[in-house]
């Protein structure tokens, strides 16, 4: 078995922001030199995602506008009671999806025709890890 | 390490519809000859979940309505720009969840009395793939 | 390639609790040896949830009162009709997210500052069981 891991950095311009990172993880993928196995993707820090989806504009501001009206920004959380002020980024990154398994096989993401990896960040503006941990042979 | 691969094909007679494939898996697990290990199922398109979750047809109405409560479809989208007219099902998707990791110990899946694995089916009538990846010995 | 598989059993003594199952985790990946892989985390019943977040009792406050907002309890679901009175539990369980999938290097789960897992019981009161499989070497 092998094992192959490294850890991506990320520092959005915006406090939230959708970003494509599936080219990165193919580069991680290519290195680790693993033809069969999975691959995990998770954000190491809890007001980030990474989700699978459509890698298209219009459909990352929908996605932005559902979580906020799903878990708004600038309420007075129980969170913020410890001084921080980002508890609605806790919340939207649990109804986005906090991480995926990747499928590797023939050495390549196993992927459907759109299928494309996403960071979601939802309270940026500083570096922000992501863990690509490959297993297989 | 073995690693064995298979893609699942269904297409729906309802555009959104919940279907248990915990049949389909068992039998791909038995075809893997793996004993233990990890088995991914995860839909390769973007417009559909698969969830663990109770067999029971009024809780299948229950996801469907919950999912039109927060993400309806017939809304004027940003994705619908695109040409497109299925927003609100990328978006359930994520609310439902993308995909799933089963246990796998003593050639079975490792499931408590009532876990069963479902695709939810949010734009269908049309062929869409499922794969199966089980990595173990 | 070792495997190591373990249940972890709670009964919580509110009907709704989230606990942070960290240091469980840690001991059953210390007990399997294994070094380099992966760990699931997952809930055996369909009413509980698994996730990645901080351990801040306000946060837990702030995901509880989320939930209730977005997938109320006490309300005439379908899933009532066969006798049970839990829909809500099973609905909340899919938008907090069903289980997680940790990274394991040099022996220890590979996670950023912030990051502990959570145990989120949502009909409890009874015993349930989540199941700890690890797989690597």
């Amino acid at each position: 078995m092998k094992s192959h891991t490294e850890y991506l950095v990320f520092n959005t311009s915006r406090r939230r922001e959708i970003r494509n990172i599936t080219p990165e993880l193919e580069r991680v993928l290519e290195k680790s030199g693993v033809r069969e196995g999975l691959m995990l993707v998770n954000p190491m820090h809890i007001t980030a995602s990474v989700y699978v989806n459509d890698a298209e504009g219009g459909l990352y501001q929908d996605i932005l506008e559902l979580l906020e009206k799903l878990a708004p920004g600038g309420r007075p959380y129980h969170h913020h009671q410890t001084g921080e002020d980002n508890g609605d980024a806790h919340l939207k990154r649990q109804l986005l999806g906090q991480q995926v398994v990747l499928a590797v096989t023939q050495g390549r993401l196993d992927f459907g025709p759109w299928e494309q990896v996403h960071y979601a960040e939802f309270d940026g503006q500083r570096k922000k890890r992501v863990i690509v941990k490959i297993i297989g042979e």
